[in-house]
């Protein structure tokens, strides 16, 4: 069912094929780095499987290989950064770049994006910070696909929300996540398994409860974090607003049910209000609080505490934020990224086409 | 069962308390301003319901009635603030006024908290940034009563998180939820009325699924936003844990299970590694980003799409965050605010002690 490709000869593959359409050697490097961030991690919905997808885009013009990324508007501690449709991969690095930057001069630096797409995983671009002893914030907004508590139609995408703070000896917290119960790639692997989904995942179209993976695909609703009210709905709901404000209206792209799609092959919404998909970043240098050293002994303290905890019956741990993903990277440095077949032939034709060999 | 009291009967009552222990006009003033709005809003937990607790944490010298409350870092972005042992109610509003000066001068301003208590409900704070066209941002770390995922130990607070976002001609969106399920205070309401919790809720202090609502009376765990691991509550704990980190961690207050409880009468935690509790606030300028009209009018829009969404079957709107606890302050303000018998005798009982009449 997969085979297995060490990390280098993916990003060599990548690489390649963002040259092929124009890319500069260097944003085809950190594209690539995005995007198989991914994969290292274990997020393999967002990796090299959807390689062809942004070719796609690019097929279509919605993106562009040689943007011209700039500030638009800045203050001491923010920046409006406008993306000129560039890959989401390459304006997010830039972004939170400035982000930091930012920060070195004042403390902490806050970006918002717009005329953007896809950005890749949230994680890989807070955990930037990290090496600048900064707390790195991610977010974005995406299309449509999550009711909002009481609601029966799709007007907020996924919106993940990532946030990356140092430590010392431990290895640094890292927390992830799309405010939704479950991101749409868990409802793919049990299609993929002809399995239900539990309780508080999707609604039918109609918005009536369902535990049919199948209930997305076939215009259905994902639930925000919480899946109903009385398990807390509208907090999730709220989070993913959040996420799609700060992203999308204080920069000047689109947002709620106007965000255009990632598939290049579905129309955009009519009468759309901004400029592409928007991203929030944020960097906060931690000697603006207290010495890093401080906070960094302080972390450790936290993390050994909670991951030493005491665990309900059948567990054997207690995980911190970024613990997965961390130890998935570390095998799959090592062992090599398995691809299903579907995608490998999906990148062996996308190879064909630009002359590119996996 | 209730009997009602208008807002500036409650509002002179609570200040005539707080001249009594010794605080000046003008803190007496501003923490029953922070205390009364939790009952105007509708979080009726968090109001003058705890008024007397507040008032034996001074009697225990666990609260100043004079602090000196003080910035003891900066940079032009951010701040640290030692509440002195102040009242949360009163030091919270001092650090969000930090928050909103520094923004005023470099486009946002973030600070962490030590030395502070409870302060009230994070939202009154988080909303005092919308009349400067400023977004807001408020947190908290509490004493322990949440499971992480997987752990059978009371690791986290409730650790709230509000953010409030100005509009235009629509009222603002005001999110504020604790990163847990269900607050206790729900929990409370279900042990009046005899009735079970749903699912997903709490564990027993084994850290096993529960549905009885004395569980965390009883020495149980409350659970994070998303109940179990298959409903993403390792996502409300992430959120639950970052409340707690740029609180505590960053200001140098306590942190997880070392944060010290509200009622006077617990003991506080052996070897605290911090001072008191801790708070976080943030201030974003609007026209940091983009001019202020521009982005209202894009809320307006925005806040008009989701209110008019269809609906799911049995619901007749879709709420936006803060509708609401609107509503109910001007219900409240109207018609007075219904005080249990319990909470009634307490404050009679208060004021005699005090001779300050209700």
């Amino acid at each position: 069912m997969s085979q297995n490709f060490s990390y280098q000869q993916l990003f060599n593959f990548s690489k390649n094929i963002f040259l092929k359409i124009g890319c500069s050697d260097a944003d085809a490097i950190t594209a690539s780095a995005s995007l198989l961030s991914a994969d290292l991690r274990g997020v393999d919905s967002h990796g090299v499987a959807r390689l062809s997808g942004y070719i796609r885009l690019w097929e279509v013009q919605r993106v562009k290989a040689k943007p011209v990324i700039k500030i638009v508007h800045e203050t001491p501690s923010t920046a409006v950064v406008d993306g000129d449709k560039g890959l989401g991969l390459v304006v997010a690095p830039f972004a939170m770049q400035v982000a930091i930057d930012k920060a070195k001069q004042v403390g902490t630096g806050w970006v918002s994006v717009k005329n953007s797409n896809h950005f890749g995983i949230a994680g890989k671009h807070a955990m930037m910070a990290l090496e600048e002893d900064m707390i790195g914030i991610a977010m974005t907004n995406a299309s449509a696909l999550v009711a909002p508590t009481f609601s029966s139609e799709r007007l907020l995408g996924t919106n993940p929300i990532a946030v990356a703070i140092p430590a010392g000896d431990q290895p640094a917290f890292v927390a992830d996540f799309a405010t939704t119960t479950a991101a749409n790639g868990k409802l793919e692997t049990l299609q993929r398994k002809n399995q239900d989904a539990p309780s508080g995942w999707v609604l039918t179209k109609e918005g009536k409860p369902s535990t049919d993976a199948n209930e997305v695909k076939n215009g259905g609703l994902l639930l925000p974090l919480g899946g109903d009210k009385e398990h807390g709905s509208h907090k999730g709901y709220a989070l993913g607003a959040i996420a799609d404000i700060f992203s999308g209206i204080l920069s000047g792209a689109n947002y709620g049910p106007w965000v255009p799609p990632f598939p290049a092959y579905l129309s955009i919404p009519e009468n759309m209000p901004g400029e592409g998909i928007g991203h929030f970043f944020g960097a906060m240098r931690i000697d603006a609080f207290r010495t890093a050293d401080e906070f960094k002994s302080h972390m450790d303290k936290w993390i050994a505490r909670f991951r030493s905890a005491k665990t309900i019956p059948g567990e054997d741990r207690v995980i911190i934020p970024g613990d997965p993903e961390r130890e998935m990277e570390a095998e799959r440095m090592k062992n090599g990224i398995p691809l299903l077949a579907a995608v490998t032939d999906d990148l062996r034709a996308l190879g064909n086409k630009f002359e590119v060999a996996l």
